[in-house]
């Protein structure tokens, strides 16, 4: 960490600063400037951000972390990208681009079977569906909860498709988990430090969602919530932040793709449907995501969009979808990937 | 809600949109425009989001919502404002404004102690201190647990002051439930649902911290979750909205003030110490919050800010807290109100 | 245009909001809804703001415009897409994407003609350059001005590729456009709408790009002011938008791609360099953005761009551009288009 | 400037970006830290973008700016604040609150003449009033351009009061200057480099706007433009920013009057109504901007808001403001200030 003294701190002030540095543990080496000091503390400073506190000290201006605060999801501490295993052929983070695809909400046992067939046949790797619906408005359908899962086990027996379901509560974290093979947290959800270190104690991969306004490295210390307590298969989505425009539900914020592949060993995924909101620019943002380099997908699909319990105009129906997965998969090809 | 059609809808489009409204169980009303036609959907439209449904139909090109969503919320249902009672002398809402202090993280007696009564010298109305702390990293301090409560629960008896502090989980909100006078719902899960139902079963006041990507209106859905549980006593927190900008750790929306004494009856507190995240600008924001017309504060006090487990750089201390009071009050009186 | 009106509004209100929707030449029509009254003004709104003054009288809630503001750059009044000349050889917005490429500044002789015959080898169509600079600092290097003209031309009649450059100033837009081939609205000068006009006056291509904080609204506005002028040639680019993320220098806003396909007939351009501000992130993001359907890329190349005087962070090499263009002409023949 | 390396890089690497210190004129300080190594770079950076450039060496992870690159703005040069002096009667800077009003744009004589003689008769300070407009729409109303400028001109020989008005354009600047006693810059060519230059050259003072997504750093360096150019007399002025909330037309950021107060010694006024954009909230704001220690506030007041050319809603009439400046009185008494 690097302290940066105010231009006129007296000695007093850097004497102060440089025995509270020594207290907590670093050794302190100063830089003497033209117009000011700035003081090096050295010392492993993951998971200690006690050197903030030096912040409100007399003559100091700022302070300035060096350091990454996660260990765990560092690259730095594994090198190589991790591959998640979700079943026995499904596995996230190879060449191979992983598509989950499926509707918001289980509705039905018809639309849910119909759904995992559709997406089956067009050659998706997963099925998802919520059965535990985090909703803005109370009044809005809530989701079939167990049934919900009963349903979606049933359809991955029938289509073969692993699946993965939302988790919103710790109580019913076990649940969930008995159920599915990927638990999703969800945006809303990403700083529910509670939800996180319940997930970290279960073994099944984790689909950890990016909150709305949440910064890379942030979603990096949710993972690092997930990883400290045991639990290694965490895969991160992109789905959207929130900005001024309004054009789309939110903001792709596609670049996240390399910055992330830049900083850690977890797998990424996008989620074109969240992101715009719009069944008419998902085609557009799924390409861009495989071209980007993409670990997976996980798009909406509905059998019926405008009947649908909950975000049916971000949906594709299925013909758009195979549609989609035929021109995703000319485009993973041009990556030297397959889908 | 209102359907706008794109220019070239036609004919059929048209039909399979006005039959679609009324077998949601509106009566539609078209409008002729010059370029295209716009379709009025009648009907309470609250609660029911399934107007939206329409957006993915054919020669629809927007669905405007025109009411909102929210209802015990709102200031149609309820046209007074409410003053929620949090003990037998402190009420939030009235031309009193409630002043809540202390620190951001219980420590030890002698801290919550020395803060309880410091914060009692020079005025306050209420303690504040965290007892389970959502921290970003797993490696910082996560708060003293029960505890802290019960080191809560002694500071009030001996200063006399009600205190809040933070549930941040269902399974232990029963156990907050018991000791606080208020609970607080952080920014980070103020669009957890599980954990909104279960304050809104509890009959205890609810100081609900606005998100930091969450609109007001938002803010105000995730109060009728609180409130449709049963719960009539909730309390509003601006706290700060994540920005672009980074001189201040959040950017304070202080407008969210007079945009919400228009909507809702709810009371309105705002939080300085989290929107600015550093001591030197607490003050100057919470003059404005007062003139700006809040209900409440609730500032950061700490004896010794520079050795605190958490928040330290936007603490005030004791001496600085109490003439702040001393301005707090001059200015209260410039807008006929008390302290 | 809808009035919404209050749920309790009077009908001297009511009348009041009939009498001014007729004296500003619209065609009021009242919808009676359950709880509130909403009027649909009738009549050609584009270019007429003037209904927004209804929103301050009493008993209106809101006033919700139907139409987009602008005319000419709307896909409504040309339904196909444009395809503008730039020269000769290149147009943009057909199934040819261009590729534009070159230094952020010309910085001496020697270094734009190795950029432009570095990107011209690597298959570029276009050359890039600034010599006028809009810079944030007054005492960063501002452009080498007419000078960097006359060497951007000499590198043309070296390498054969028309270049676009940078127009900052009215005064000076006369002679830049002497010069060069297409001209550029950097985007802090997006709504410079005296810039706007003189380069609508003028007859050379445009290369508009959206300001850091302009809605993909207001950027076809921007566009129309030049449109509005007699400059039909105009291209827009997405360079990033400003966000609360900092991993990037902005959020490149990607779905701005397919939302202004189905909003405008103009061209679309997106740039890389700026919108990462990172070389390290520019090829993911530019073979995503030929996924997503762009028409052209703009792109930072520099000899050596350790000694760059401007924006060397985030300039590719020519060795690595040639190799990314090599991907580039992949992934364009997967969307059935060349490079 | 701080460099801080990767943590396995090589000592080539290192030797380096040692040797581009060097030749950039800075010295070179090494600090060997656990994981990785820190190098200070030693110099007056102020001025020097060049540092940047050592960004995309190999083996350098990020690198950390320590200096504001502002040095007129910046309180370190100036401890004292500035005092501006407008005409003989008004200064911004001083114990005096200043407030600037009149409605947006110069409609007719009649119009300015009531304006200016109602905010007079309330005790405002100053005029203000666009004679020349930055409409975002080519088909708004653009302004009554010279002849608005005599209008204003003609209100103040009636009322006494020194006006300001917006400078749109390097060619009118002079023109403007001509007639105005303080020139405006409006938010979207608050960098317009060469607008700031050119008012920079003019001895006027400058009311120098921030942008819809500027920095505070940012607008600290456009107010360095005009400083640099020779013109000492520039006052600062948020307006609101540009953030996802809708509910107000920008978000108010208030914080920046203290978050000025502490890096520069340029006097800061608020502009209530174009941050908020409702007329309902900019006397809520305008009380807390006096709090909160803002040397001035600019409000929009229009004798008949409803026909207003311009930005009507957001306009009190002048009873309104008359009640606003009587509460404003006391509002700046209670923090020992005179309106």
């Amino acid at each position: 960490m690097i302290i940066v003294m105010k231009a006129g701190a007296t000695k007093k002030e850097k004497d102060e600063v440089l025995k509270r540095i020594r207290e907590l543990g670093y050794t302190p080496h100063v830089i003497h400037g033209t117009t000011r000091d700035v003081i090096g503390a050295i010392g492993d400073e993951r998971g200690k951000l006690v050197l903030q506190t030096i912040e409100p000290m007399h003559g100091v201006e700022s302070v300035v972390p060096i350091l990454q605060p996660y260990k765990l999801a560092s690259k730095e501490v594994m090198k190589e990208s991790s591959i998640i295993r979700i079943s026995d052929s499904v596995s996230i983070g190879g060449s191979k681009i992983v598509v989950m695809a499926g509707p918001c909400s289980v509705e039905s046992e018809k639309q849910i079977i119909e759904s995992a067939e559709a997406v089956k046949k067009a050659g998706a790797d997963m099925l998802r569906g919520g059965a535990f619906k985090p909703r803005t408005s109370p009044y809005s359908f809530q989701g079939l909860e167990e049934e919900g899962l009963k349903l979606l086990a049933k359809a991955r027996e029938i289509t073969g498709l692993p699946f993965v379901t939302e988790v919103i509560n710790p109580e019913t974290a076990d649940l969930v988990a008995e159920y599915a093979d990927m638990l999703q947290i969800g945006a809303r959800n990403s700083q529910n430090f509670a939800l996180l270190k319940k997930v970290g104690q279960l073994r099944k991969p984790v689909l950890l969602k990016r909150g709305m306004a949440m910064t890379i490295q942030e979603l990096l210390m949710s993972a690092e919530y997930i990883l400290s307590e045991g639990n290694q298969s965490v895969i991160l989505c992109e789905r959207g932040i929130r900005t001024f425009e309004t054009a789309t539900r939110n903001t792709l914020d596609l670049a996240a793709v390399p910055v992330l592949r830049s900083k850690t060993h977890l797998p990424v995924v996008i989620d074109p449907s969240h992101a715009t909101g719009n069944h008419h620019y998902v085609a557009s943002m799924s390409l861009a995501a495989v071209a980007a380099g993409a670990d997976g997908l996980i798009i909406e699909v509905h059998p019926d969009p405008e009947h649908a319990s909950s975000d049916g105009p971000q949906s594709l129906k299925p013909a758009k979808f195979a549609d989609l997965m035929e021109k995703m998969r000319r485009v993973a090809a041009a990556v030297d990937k397959t889908i």
